[in-house]
C-alpha cells in the first residue's frame, strides 16, 4: 500500500522532502483519511527501502505542521484535515474594464469600444530603457518602505510635467502616485466619507464605469445635467452635493469643453460652500485641433482635486495614476493611502520619472496624437459616407466621439445588435442617469483609438446596415 | 511693463506657447492681479514685437481655460484666481515602515531595527532579466485592464510555488496579487467589516505596525496571549473575536512556532464558530535549523486566509504581496480589490512569474538564508560575549530575534537610549498590548538581516554599554 501512495524517485536527492510532500498531498486530497494509523517509522522505512531517519524526519515535520498526530504510546495517526474543497462553480468574469467606458465589461479591444488606447503602440523599447536606468541608478534605500505618496523623484517630475502640459499648479508634497485613477477616486471617496460628505454630483450623461466605482465606495450620486457649455453649475448649486466630479477638458462622453464662465461659476460654488471639485483629466493630452485647454486645478489649487493616469497614453495595465489634492486634504489622503497599501511599487515609479525626464513621454504622446487624429478623421469620414443621417458632436479630442442618431432610434437596441456582431459601441442612454425615460437624443459613444482606418470603415458600414435593418 | 512680465525667447519656436505660459504663471503667482485689464492684442503684439495672431491665440487659450475674461466691448481682464497658497507647515514625516516592526517610524536601515532585509542583496541583474523577458513576451492584451486579482500567469506560478515551499493549498482562482501584505490586510478588513465582523484577535505580544494598520481599517483589536506554544486558543475562544490574525510559522516577535495541538484547536475554533483565521506567513521562507514548518492554510483552505509578500525576500519597495482566501470569501474580496484599484501593475507581476518559473526566486532565497544565518549566528555570538545576562529566545528563523533582559530592566528606556545613538531595537513592551503595566519579561526585538557581523558586534557592544550605564 505505502509504496503506491508514496512514490519516491530514488534518482533524485531529498528523499525526506519527497516523503513529506507525498504524505502531505495524500492527506490533503483525502487518499489518507483522518484517523488512519501510520506504520511505525521502522516498518515504513523497511517497506519504502529508505533509512529510518528519513521517515522519522518526515513524521516530525508533518506533526509540527499539524498533518499528523503523534501520541506517545499510541503511534502516529492522520489528523482531521478536510480535503481541498473542489471548485463548485464556474468563476464568473471578474469586474474589469475602463472607468471611462461601459461598466463591468470585458476588456477586449473590440472595434468602436470607447476607453481603450491602441496597446500595440506601447513604447516597449523606450520603457525598457527607462526601467533599466531606474533599476541601475536606484539607491538601495529606494527599495525600502518609502513615502506612501510615491517616490519623491516621480512626484517632482510629475508636478513639473503637469504644470508644463496641463497648466496644473501641483506641489509635489500634495501629489500622490496611485494605482491608476481608480485608486485616486477611491482615496478621495474615503476621505469625503470621513468628513461626512457622502453625496457627489456627477455629470449626466457621464461614465457608467465611474458611477459604479463611486457607488462601490459608498457614495450617493446626484446627476447634474451637461449641456453645450458643460456641467450646469446652477443645477449643481441647487443640489445637496458635497462634492462634484467633472471632466472639464473633454467631457465624457459628450466631448464638450467646460466654458470659461462655467469654470468660474464652479469655482465660486466651491469657494462659497467649502465643497470639493474633483477634476478627472482623463484624456486631456489628446486634442487634435488646437492646444488642449489647461486644467481647472491650476486656477484654484485650494479648491480642486486633480486626477490623471497613464492609462490612455501608455497602457491601462500599468496601473499608474496620480492625485493632487488641496493642502487641507493632504493629511487625510496620506493616512488613507498609507492604510490602503503603504505606497505603490517603486521601480516603475522611478522608470516613469526617467521617461518624463528624458522626454520619452512627450514623444509617445506626439506619436499617439498623430495616429489618433488620423483614426478620428477616418471614423468621421466613414460616418459621413455610411451614416449621413447621424451627426458627430464634441470637440476634436480624446479617444472617442459621440454619434448623435435621428430621434426615435433605440440606441440601446442598436448597441446590443452591434455587440452581437462583435462591435463595442456604448449607447448614449447608458451614459445617462437622469429622469427615466432618458432625455436627450439617442446616440452611440464610439472609440477609435485602437483600430486602423480600414477596421473603422468596415465597422461603420456594419453599423449602418444594422441601423437600416 | 509687459516685456518684463513676459520674457520671450525668440531663439526658440512656439512663441504662442511661451506667451500663454508666461501670462498664466504671472496670473498664478499673483504678479498679474485679478481685474487687471490687458492691453489690446494689437498693442501687446507691438510691444512684444510678435505678430498679432500670437497674442490673439494666447488670449483665446487663457480665456478658454478661465484665466482671462474676454467681454465683448470691455476688453480682456484677468479673472479672479487665488495665487497658489504657500505651504504653511513643514510636512511631517509620513507614516511608513514595515508592518512587522515599530509603527510609524522611518525606514532607515538602522542597525538592529527589525523587519527590514538587506537591500543590497536585491538581485538587480536577475530581476532586470526577468522584467525584460516579461516585457518582451507580454501580449498587447496583457497591457489592457486585466483581472483585478492579478495576472493569471503569476497566480498560477505562485499557487505552485507556495504549494511546493509552504505546503499551501491555493487555487489560483482564490489567489489575489496585492500591493504588499498591507493591501491584503486592508482587503480582508473591508470584507470582515462588510460581514459585521469588526473585532479581531491579535497575538500579544505582536507587531505594533500591524495593530496600527488594522485599527486604521476600523477593526477593534482583542489581544490574545502568546506562550511557548504560540497563541492561547482557549483565551481566543473565550473572547468575542470574529477573526484572528496569527503568525504560526514564526510568531512575531517571540519567534515561537504554533504547536501542533494548538493548530488543531485553532482550526476547530474556526470550524465550530464559522470565524476566520488570517495567517500572516511573513518571514516563513527563513528557517535556518530545519525545513520551515508548512503553513496552516494547507491544513484547511476553507478556514484560513493566507497572506505573504516579497518584502523580506526581495524588497519592501516592490509592494508585491498575495492573499489566498477561502472559496466563500472570493467574491467579496474580488469586489473589494476591484473597488480599490482595478488590479495592480501587470509588468512586474509577469516579471515575478518569470522569476518564480526560472528558479531565480529560489536561488535568491537560498542566498539570503545563508547570509541571514551567518548574521544571526554573529548576533548571538556578540550577545553571548557582551550581554551574558540576557537570553535569546525563539527558533532559528526569520530576520529578527528576541533578547530577554533581566527582570527590572526598563526596555523602553533602553531602546530610547539606543535610538539616540543610532540603533533601532524595539522594546518588547511596545509589542505588548495586554494589561498595563505590561506583563512579561522586558526585552528587545533585534533585527539582524541588514548588517554585517562587524556592525552587529559593534551595535551589541554599544547596547551592553547602555545597559550597564
Amino acid at each position: 500500500m505505502w509504496e503506491v501512495l508514496v512514490e519516491l524517485d530514488r534518482t533524485r536527492a531529498g528523499l525526506t522532502d519527497q516523503l513529506t510532500g507525498a504524505l502531505r498531498s495524500a492527506i490533503g486530497d483525502g487518499r489518507l483519511a483522518a484517523g488512519t494509523r501510520l506504520p511505525s517509522t521502522r516498518n515504513l522505512a523497511a517497506e519504502l527501502m529508505v533509512s529510518r531517519g528519513v521517515v522519522v524526519e518526515a513524521y516530525e515535520q508533518l506533526s509540527a505542521e499539524g498533518w499528523l498526530l503523534a501520541r506517545r504510546g499510541a503511534g502516529t495517526t492522520v489528523a482531521a484535515t478536510p480535503p481541498r474543497p473542489a471548485a463548485q462553480y464556474t468563476p464568473p468574469d471578474p469586474p474589469r474594464g475602463p472607468l471611462h467606458g461601459p461598466a463591468g465589461t470585458g476588456a477586449r479591444a473590440t472595434v468602436l469600444r470607447p476607453g481603450v488606447p491602441d496597446l500595440a503602440m506601447f513604447p516597449r523599447a523606450e520603457w525598457r530603457r527607462a526601467y533599466e536606468r531606474a533599476l541601475r541608478t536606484a539607491r538601495d534605500a529606494d527599495l525600502d518602505y518609502g513615502d506612501p505618496r510615491g517616490a519623491p523623484r516621480l512626484r517632482t517630475e510629475l508636478a513639473g510635467y503637469l504644470g508644463r502640459v496641463r497648466a496644473a499648479r501641483l506641489d509635489p508634497d500634495e501629489l500622490f502616485v496611485t494605482t491608476g485613477a481608480a485608486q485616486a477616486f477611491g482615496l478621495l471617496a474615503a476621505v469625503l466619507r470621513q468628513h461626512g460628505a457622502t453625496t457627489v454630483g456627477i455629470e449626466d450623461p457621464g461614465s457608467p464605469g465611474i458611477r459604479g466605482h463611486l457607488t462601490a465606495h459608498g457614495l450617493r450620486l446626484v446627476p447634474v445635467l451637461v449641456d453645450a457649455d458643460g456641467l450646469d453649475v446652477g443645477a449643481l448649486a441647487a443640489s445637496d452635493a458635497h462634492a462634484v466630479l467633472v471632466t472639464p477638458a473633454h467631457q465624457f462622453p459628450t466631448g464638450v469643453v467646460l466654458a470659461p464662465r462655467r469654470r468660474h461659476e464652479l469655482l465660486d460654488w466651491a469657494r462659497r460652500t467649502g465643497r470639493l471639485i474633483v477634476e478627472d483629466d482623463y484624456d486631456a493630452e489628446f486634442r487634435y485641433d488646437r492646444d488642449p485647454v489647461g486644467c481647472l486645478q491650476g486656477l484654484a489649487p485650494d479648491l480642486v482635486a486633480y486626477v490623471g493616469s497613464v492609462s490612455k497614453a501608455l497602457a491601462p495595465g500599468m496601473r499608474l495614476g496620480w492625485l493632487g489634492v488641496p493642502p487641507d486634504l493632504r493629511q487625510s489622503v496620506l493616512a488613507e493611502k498609507a492604510a490602503a497599501d503603504l505606497g505603490g511599487p517603486v521601480l516603475e515609479q522611478l522608470a516613469f520619472a526617467e521617461l518624463l525626464a528624458c522626454g520619452g513621454y512627450d514623444r509617445q504622446l506626439r506619436r499617439s496624437r498623430l495616429v489618433h487624429r488620423r483614426r478620428r478623421d477616418a471614423l468621421i469620414g466613414a460616418i459621413r459616407r455610411h451614416l449621413p443621417q447621424a451627426r458627430v458632436s464634441g470637440v476634436a479630442a480624446g479617444l472617442h466621439l459621440v454619434l448623435e442618431l435621428p430621434a426615435g432610434v433605440d440606441d440601446t437596441a442598436l448597441a446590443a445588435a452591434a455587440t452581437r456582431v462583435g462591435l463595442g459601441p456604448v449607447p448614449l442612454s447608458a451614459a445617462r442617469l437622469g429622469p427615466s425615460p432618458p432625455a436627450g437624443r439617442p446616440g452611440l459613444v464610439l472609440g477609435y483609438a485602437a483600430h486602423s482606418p480600414d477596421e473603422l470603415e468596415s465597422a461603420v458600414r456594419t453599423l449602418a446596415g444594422l441601423l437600416d435593418a
